[in-house]
């Protein structure tokens, strides 16, 4: 563990110095009124990140599975009709949740590498005519193919349909790197983790619900306590934790959301997709595609590029850490083995991202494609010099 | 948050600098072998401290509470029997988290300062001809109330009535710190967190499974996703986990098992017993008496000190951290202002020891308790002489 | 190396958080923009804690040694005259230091337990009616003996005999826990260190000079290269530095220096005071005396407590050390073996100081002599009652 | 002060994870015997890194210039004379302390890109039949440039003339990244930090003596105190320190030496030769020259690259800093301006050294040079992808 390179992976994100200073605290007393000091800011910060007016925040030690269990266990009983789009390995594994939770399915399949299928849920919504489906998910950003879908289009179709349902959003590769608008998109539930746009280490499931969600959680049948928000909402209210508390992550998490409000959202955002566009400036350069079928899904935190048909892909990662000491993702699931991702969010520079494009390339040629060496930086670096210079005139 | 004064709160306690530094590490490839060299020592790490060669850990990113949940879900259906006693607020909650999730409670209720009723345990479970009870509870420290029960009586009981039911125990407050044998003692699952005798932040839930518990994740109806073992295990023989994994509290949890296991697990039960026996001897000076019932009920990680009659034991641990900078435990639930708690497990010595009973009695002083300043300073000194010079023999 | 207890030894001191973390700093080129945003803020900040408006100030990698060799060989030539007093082994070795570089000293013994002798100054200072001696030397604080010697009377002195000799004063132990006065005192060059007052790590030497001791830089025949101030003032013209600069060390002492100020510098000496007068009751509980001759002589830093005659005092600070794990200081030079030092400057809290006496108990008792266990605690905890009580009025 | 890129200045290098958190230590007492086990170590563990079996090793709070003054004053007197050339301001700048310590200078002026010009040596050395000059000094690597000199060569050299007088090394940037055999080439003294191949943050001066060095402490005639190794060596003897040492820089030390040890010393010369080759393939790809004259002379710590006439090179630094956070060192003295230097020493892997070139690449670009993007990059990336393939062969 020389802990050397940066790492390339869809988070856990490397981690600013700050941010790690935050979480490394020494003991301190969570039944004393230091912890309000560290709490209640982490949860206003999350919402301001969340751009909501209305939210209610609550953060549990866990992971964004544990999000994605925190929403559907509050809200929903056994046998509750819900409506999916399956495009990827993350939105697989919440209907699968769903599942084991005795939910009523609807699942909408999509191309890995397309988006959530707008069309086929507005058509789907308005069949359901007696409003039986109770609540329709959306992942915001498919980690497994780099796909955004368009959660303000899945509110469109919803109105557009006239239905009722409520909208539950897989945030986590997304919000803090990527716009998210939880009021103006009417998302009822966004659900993300400590470990992505945050830059913090796995360990918090970080869950805002509106107050229709909140209201749901009086009627849900679904067995919970661990994640019940009822209880962490008491708590909340007398500066409490229903269990022990993370707090060097909450500490994190404050401190995070400080640093980003600092920089700005939208300066936040820009700089994601700068970055990513270096990044696929130099896929392009190579010669290759991206699993994302067309621009407007790119996503800003990941890129799955597509290797040759019977190259597998999985190879490149594992020759980069085995010898280049470098973290790269594998494809899962239906892309494995034809897709390697670069993860470009958090705490990244192009300087980074020009490391990690290098060293794809020399893996590449290791391994034996058809890659000219210093293509894809080429590429990276005008793009990096020009748009570096017009962040630079937009901060000035 | 001027961290100069260790904290006597029954956990978290305070951190060795070797398991800060083992917890604070550069984001780690979770999905490389690099993980692997992390997970397997910990977890059997935590095998060694529990004296167990046959159960299965499991380690979430969760706490205590949701080590609770895994225990029940993974094993239980709605309506199955469960037989617990309940002599404190952390029994309580057990069986409060057993009735939201629809079990059928068998509760005997104790008061708060005594131990599980081994006799009503063995008395209920004779009358159960049916088996029908699947699982018996048992809170071997009752952080509450600083009671340690009789874990080898409750297996006593149960095999006296030769009744086949699992027997779960919430070792939170005791494993790491007090003996624990969960072979010996017929334990199916044994449930603790990290932020108690294994001295790190909270955030992981730590489960370990009996084969025979192991069975029952097969058919126990109970839903679970985040929490399914099953889904860990099949993770853990891959070198992976089914989310993103707490990578540095994982390594954190290695380091301290480490540390356990070379300063040796006797040794490590009889310096908390010393630390405890120094606390107590301040205790009887001062006058007053533990919520324990009886020596043989006596925690050696956290005393409960019931306070004279007509005083609220609450105001010591408020001036305590106003004055003096320093965290005592307050009563909760029955003995809420009647106690405080003196916690004194994980990394403490007979230095650090003092300072709190120094503290302790400064603020009683304060409040117009009638205790001599120095007086129980100066029984947790002979104490601490006495038992220092025997322990260093011990180790020559 | 357990790190569990805190020193008591007079320096270095024990570390706040916030000076540890921001010490550990990663790699900042020392050639930028961003040196400059560290250096001149600890030069500042240093100014202010010293009172002083008038003072440059110079900070070298190096220790109080090397602050002592900086005043000499920038400031002198081989021959000249100095005036020094020795009442204890740091007084002892700056005479030694300039005897070793070839200056005329006229040294005035004082019993180890006393200050400077202002009236032998003065005398001598009259005497020299050609102004022959170039220099008067002043340890501020011995922190061999725990005496404080008063800096505005050996001014006084000077000022009485119409003597033009610069006064360089060795603040080491006093300067940021004791008040020093720069400028009232007439201070020409007052040298410290890190690992005292500022809380830090050892490696700094902190030098300041007044306007007539700058001057002499001009015409000093000593050599020095890597202490010359002359190179330091011509870096820190250009925010840079004559060598490599210690940078983390630099990042922390202008950390320090904003929470002495923002705490406020009488704050900060009265809490020592406050802490001090804790130790000082402890050891009258104990019938011992303090090394200091007289109250007006006692150090707020560190205590020399005298042993009974045939007592090796050594002896409590190595059984401290192999059995509690604590550290105090031994006795030097002459009073070897006849006294052992409490450190209590710097990151020291009431609770901390009363883990020190209650160990420092133990101890004696554990070696035979004849103290009462508990005795000293309980002195210390009425002061320290008394006494937080009214920082406490005071602060509101 | 983002710390998101790693820095390429020659030093203080980038930091191992490991040597930050051995260096970050909370405080412990250095009058204990927990100091030897520091203490002795490190100075061990700098003695075989040197290849020497006889030097004594002598370990400062100071830096490189301290040790350069330690060498002079504790074997000299006013009035010596010694041997030295000038090809940097390194050298320049050790002559120049010379001078202010009223050495008697003979300098032989080489240039800036030149190595120490050996037959000069030779030459001066042979004519100095009465064999005044008592020590010659010679910097293994000048930092400025970017050049190695031949050592053992200078040791012929002096054999050759059949001259007695010692010889000094200046290693600073060489030490601890490449070959230097004190015992081998007969060094009387060898200077070093700790911030360059020990990858450490400034703050020690390491130096180590001869048998025949030590000797001349005895007669040596120039004032020192702070920096006297006969103090050094009677503290080290009783596991002490003449005053306060930097613990935790030690505490680094150690564990730098251990880590170095463990890499193999031939690995790690090997290590920077290859990362060497990478910017040097990438310099002769952009059609740019090495200060360095020619290769015998190449550093591989640091490459001095040359830019075209009528181009400011500091504007790359400077551009660098501002435009892309990165840090690159600037020319100094006679090639200010007309250079600037990539580090490449310490803590670095191919794919760091990539994310550099491809910044400097950036730079040279965005202010007019005429480069092509990329080619820089492809020419190293071709060399680390042949080059590590080798080393892991050779590792295998």
């Amino acid at each position: 563990m020389s802990f050397q390179n940066p790492v390339f992976i869809p988070g856990p994100t490397n981690m600013p110095e700050g941010l790690r200073k935050a979480v490394d605290m020494p003991t301190l007393d969570h039944r004393s009124s230091l912890f309000a000091d560290i709490l209640h800011p982490a949860l206003a910060g999350v919402k301001k990140v969340l751009k909501s007016e209305t939210a209610e925040v609550f953060i549990f030690p866990s992971t964004g599975t544990g999000g994605w269990e925190t929403a559907l266990t509050n809200t929903l009983s056994a046998g509750d009709k819900v409506l999916a789009a399956r495009n990827g390995m993350f939105s697989h594994r919440w209907i699968d949740m769903c599942t084991r939770h005795g939910l009523d399915m609807t699942v909408v399949d999509a191309p890995w590498g397309a988006g959530i299928p707008l069309d086929r849920y507005e058509d789907i919504l308005r069949k359901d005519v007696n409003h039986e489906i109770k609540v329709v998910l959306a992942t915001h950003n498919e980690t497994a193919t780099g796909v955004r879908s368009d959660i303000a289009g899945v509110r469109r179709a919803m109105d557009a349909a006239g239905h009722p349902a409520l909208l539950y959003v897989d945030g986590v590769s997304s919000i803090g790197s990527m716009d998210f608008q939880m009021d103006a998109w009417g998302v009822d539930i966004a659900v993300t983790g400590s470990q992505k746009g945050f830059m913090l280490p796995a360990g918090l499931a970080i869950v805002a619900f509106s107050p229709k969600a909140v209201a749901r959680t009086e009627t849900a049948g679904l067995a919970r306590t661990f994640f019940d928000v009822r209880d962490m909402a008491a708590g909340y209210a007398n500066n409490a934790y229903p269990y022990t508390p993370a707090v060097g992550l909450l500490n994190g998490l404050k401190t995070s959301t400080e640093m980003l409000l600092e920089e700005g959202l939208e300066a936040v955002f820009a700089r994601h997709t700068r970055i990513a566009n270096g990044v696929r400036a130099a896929v392009d350069a190579w010669g290759l595609a991206l699993c994302a079928a067309s621009p407007d899904l790119y996503s800003d935190t990941v890129s799955a590029i597509v290797t040759p048909q019977g190259f597998n892909a999985t190879d490149i990662v594992t020759h980069a850490a085995d010898v280049y000491d470098v973290a790269f993702g594998v494809g899962l699931g239906d892309v494995a083995g034809k897709v390697f991702r670069i993860g470009h969010l958090g705490s990244m520079t192009d300087v980074m991202a020009l490391a990690g494009i290098a060293t794809a390339e020399m893996c590449m040629v290791d391994l034996g494609l058809d890659i000219q060496l210093g293509a894809g930086v080429a590429a990276a670096q005008e793009s990096y010099r020009a748009s570096t210079a017009d962040a630079r005139r937009a901060a000035a």
